[in-house]
């Protein structure tokens, strides 16, 4: 299949007749040349869950990393009675995961740890409740006996936001898993808050529809955790954000009182839009069981095509062109440096979709209601950005599977860089201008420190940037072979003081969980601060909801 | 111009060669007319604020028509004293009409009333701060001294939520009326709260964006009022809800704490996201000085179209097809039934867009960035509606001056409805196959009661229906010669019922305000009220803001 890519350009570069926007001549562009010949396939979802046969003792506890972080002394311990409440309220064996009569251990170890190996905790019970009456008498309990909890869903965060610190209780909702309906005429579907947003999202495709939202981890997120988050992810330019898709959310207030708020109306001004709390507030208010959310049709053409850029300014001069040639059909643009593709590259062994080393690639996606005319349009947006080479190199996806390996080298690069030991990972929000100077910024640092290099002496291995371009969020990875102290505090809280006098964010899409917690100075006020805490004092006075974390 | 509109879609049609799509043969459509012959100019904008020479003994009492509402004893009476401290911290003569130390009732007559001739309180004193500090200051004092307030927009609100009840101060935000910042590259505007909507959309058309909200009171509304009301107004359907368009606001709280959340971000989840209380708080937490709010670009091709359709399962089928048809670029879906658009007739004497009468009409309209795909997309659409008989008669807008003649036809309902003496207006979200059912049954029950007819010795006028089709946004709308009690009783609480039975909404984006205050419990739960109880307190401990509204 060597070729069919390139030819498919030129074909369409040929079919261009019709169209009344001036050209350039073909000769003035580099071709896109053909080089999209898989060697094998990479799965551009994962199951997130850490495999519990693998042995644990590489991963350090939380509290060895944090070791100013004290068990707060007004949290009860486990009692067999607790154990026996539990048991008997959950009814299943399959319910509870009990290391407190008995060792379990390796039962509990996938649930104290999180994927990247930088977080662990001690919890010695797991409850998998089934439905939202079971969660409510939980957290009841929980908190008339002042035993803290921890919501978890797909475990597939990125700032320890799900994983236990200490011994607090985990409440997994897998097995709250239904779809509960689905309109065609609206599109508007509820669910159960432990769906898989990739379970979600084929039934949505079956009828037509899509999740409003994408990201890497989709195949073991769950839309609880999504919304817990507000998850942006690769689709937000398009689709908007959790705050305006979420219509509705079922939940449960750490007194155990329903919160009812589950409308599946996509207009409904009645009162304070308390559910907007929980968007957002990674379980530190309440566990959401279940979420009613829009969702968009379903566009019949979508294209895939992926670039190398010469630079960061042209890299810019791509998007701003972007949104002029493709305007409302722009559903992705995607930025990943040199460094991130090699990662990829480097763990996956699969050819790469470009010949020749690039400083910079994009990743563009357009989805729309017909195919010819977002043929046309991007076209039309490739013959300039050739024409004015503003682009060196690109491939187009010819089908949905070279679209979806083409996805892989954008969504793989999280996985791919957490395979050397670990990675410091930031997610920022950075005016779109400035957005790739902290990471070259970021890079001299650690060379001028003697903290980087290519050999195991040096405790990082590179510096990664990549992101959502049109959202200007930036992730900026430092990849590890170990976690230490030194590359810690040479970045931190440098980066936060950088993103400060930008006036950026230091989470834009992650949220704070507990890597974040102490830095959220650099971000708001002593008023938002106040205001925050007094919201979660509000909610949860005990403070039993998913402590040491968040604000 | 007569037959410009039809030759037209003739040319539009014919030019469909290169369209791959089966069309039906031409001789198996209704002609498109043309009837395109405006014979007055109908604006579409309005200037809502009353005119304070109108005689205004017409417009009853608040108090008067909620005669269980008692002055609020908490409260403070304004004294001579208070308003020296307001002259003192304002400065400007024109920053404060005192009614208090002198007669300035006409001066006052405008702040109120409401354009609809519903609401009318006594309010002595009106404040006109003109920062975000001197709001702080005037809020820190009222609540000290427990002096109620009503922060005051447009006031072209249709719930009564910006008219004072008895005395209470009206902060009107109009000197804040600067653009503060727009950033063309994320398309970031950062606005005063009391800048006019026109005159945000007008600034951002300059510079190729768009304000993502749109209503019929654009000329007067202004944004804060539409962040404090959550309006939802004709392009819901295609930009969404504030909820997730709002990026940040500034507020000042009761105490007079400034509330400096107003970020610039695309993303940043850094801690609950507070904000949103104040989106659809309708005043009653706090007072919004300043808003950021993403705007989409403007799209370079705008189609309007409006059609005469043979029933509401005819108007169903034609949002289905628009759906498929227009995917991507469809932006409103408006329905219009018979009653609505001859009131429009009588009150603009404008020569109707289609000959003869029928039941339904909608309008389309369609923003997209490739005028020729646009056509083509909307030619197919009107082709297979035109050929399946789904629509009985329609026009095209050829130029800017047409679409805004068709958008009057919608946008002009509200204004005309309301010239006979008054309106009872619901504005309701109902499951769209039910949602004109509505209409009929309450134009059967007025009608067996003996209330609606064509002289005037009935009180009613008609029964009307519109909305947006595309939101599940029914606004039924009861005209009437004068409010009367028998009127009321018979819509109110069956309306409310009614939308209870099918979990609809009460109030879909006009808010609560004074008119539903009373039957909220209609579409909330105990515990929400409770939850949104607390959150009132929890802001507004001695209950200053906005008093005696909402929930």
């Amino acid at each position: 299949m060597s070729g069919s890519a390139s030819k498919s350009l030129a074909r369409l570069l040929r079919q261009t007749r019709r169209s009344s926007i001036p050209r350039p001549q073909l000769t003035q562009c580099q071709s896109i040349r053909a080089s999209f010949e898989p060697v094998r396939s990479f799965s551009v979802t994962y199951r997130r869950r850490s495999d519990p046969s693998e042995p644990h003792h590489d991963v350090r506890y939380t509290t060895d990393m944090y070791p100013s972080l004290k068990r707060d002394p007004r949290f009860a311990e486990l009692t067999d009675e607790h154990i026996q409440f539990f048991k008997s309220t959950l009814g299943d064996d399959a319910a509870v995961i009990d290391g407190v009569t008995k060792d379990a251990s390796d039962d509990l170890e996938p649930f104290n740890r999180d994927w990247m190996k930088k977080y662990r905790g001690r919890a010695k019970l797991v409850l998998k409740p089934k439905s939202t009456e079971e969660v409510s008498k939980i957290l009841k309990y929980c908190n008339e006996n002042k035993l803290a909890v921890v919501p978890q869903g797909g475990n597939s965060g990125l700032v320890g936001g799900s994983v236990p610190v200490f011994d607090e209780i985990v409440i997994a909702l897998t097995r709250m898993n239904k779809i509960r309906s689905f309109d065609e005429i609206s599109g508007i579907l509820v669910v159960d808050g432990g769906v898989i947003m990739e379970v979600a999202d084929n039934y949505l495709a079956e009828r037509n529809h899509l999740y409003p939202l994408d990201l890497g981890a989709k195949g073991s997120a769950q839309i609880g955790g999504n919304v817990a988050t507000n998850a942006g992810g690769l689709r937000l330019l398009r689709y908007g954000s959790l705050h305006g898709n979420v219509l509705g959310i079922e939940g449960v207030l750490p007194d155990g009182t329903i919160f009812d708020d589950l409308s599946t109306l996509r207009k409904n001004n009645t009162g304070y839009d308390l559910k907007q709390l929980f968007i957002g507030g990674e379980g530190t208010i309440g566990i959401i069981t279940g979420v009613s959310i829009h969702c968009a049709q379903r566009s019949k053409a979508v294209n895939v095509a992926y670039f190398g850029l010469p630079s960061f300014e042209h890299v810019q001069r791509a998007y701003k062109e972007a949104k002029i040639h493709l305007g409302e059909i722009l559903s992705a643009f995607e930025l990943m440096d040199a460094r991130s593709q090699g990662f990829v590259h480097q763990v996956t062994g699969n050819k790469r979709p470009l010949d020749g080393d690039h400083p910079f690639y994009c990743l563009i996606e357009t989805s729309g209601s017909n195919t010819e005319h977002d043929s046309e349009k991007l076209e039309s947006f490739l013959e300039y950005v050739m024409g004015e080479e503003i682009v060196s190199d690109g491939v187009l996806a010819q089908d949905e599977t070279q679209a979806r390996q083409l996805w892989g080298w954008r969504e793989g690069i999280t996985e791919a860089i957490g395979h050397f030991g670990g990675t410091y990972k930031y997610d920022l929000s950075i005016p779109i201008k400035e957005l790739y100077s902290l990471v070259e910024e970021t890079r001299e640092r650690l060379d001028s420190k003697g903290l980087v290099g290519d050999d195991d002496s040096y405790p990082a291995i590179a510096v990664v940037g990549y992101g959502h371009m049109g959202d200007g969020n930036l992730h900026l990875n430092v990849p590890v072979r170990k976690y230490t102290q030194e590359v810690e505090d040479a970045i931190e809280p440098w980066v936060y003081e950088w993103i400060q006098k930008r006036r950026g964010s230091i989470s834009a899409e992650h949220g704070l969980g507990i890597a974040k917690k102490k830095y959220i100075g650099y971000q708001r006020s002593d008023t938002m601060l106040k205001l925050m805490k007094q919201i979660k004092d509000l909610y949860d006075p005990n403070g039993i909801m998913n402590p040491y974390k968040y604000i």
